[in-house]
């Protein structure tokens, strides 16, 4: 991974910030690594089929977004 | 919540950034929300009893950590 490809800020406030940097060291993996596999985990086990079916047309019109950017 | 109590900052990578930015919209809440959200049903549902033991040593050792900071 290039440094360069991180380049979306968000912010934490301490308290959920310790919270993931407790799970870091849990999993044993870095902080984006760690926030993707939590997506992925809520995606597949939380989300009804409703939910995921509007959660993949997001990500469709993100992509397009993000082509029409670059 | 203050301005002020969201002084950590994370970095994303910008496909693991729109992931979640879909899944805001699909839950309609704020960003460090949903990351509390995720963190929570992730130390609830996917860590082993011993996973979760290490989890709260390390909260536990992180707020000890921020008594002695502040």
């Amino acid at each position: 991974m290039k440094k360069n490809d991180f380049r979306k800020n968000i912010k934490l406030t301490e308290p959920i910030f310790n919270k993931l940097k407790a799970l870091m060291k849990v999993k044993d993996v870095k902080q984006y690594e760690l926030i993707e596999i939590l997506l992925d985990s809520y995606v597949t086990n939380k989300l009804s089929e409703k939910e995921r079916e509007f959660f993949n047309y997001q990500m469709e019109q993100l992509e397009e977004l993000r082509k029409e950017e670059h």
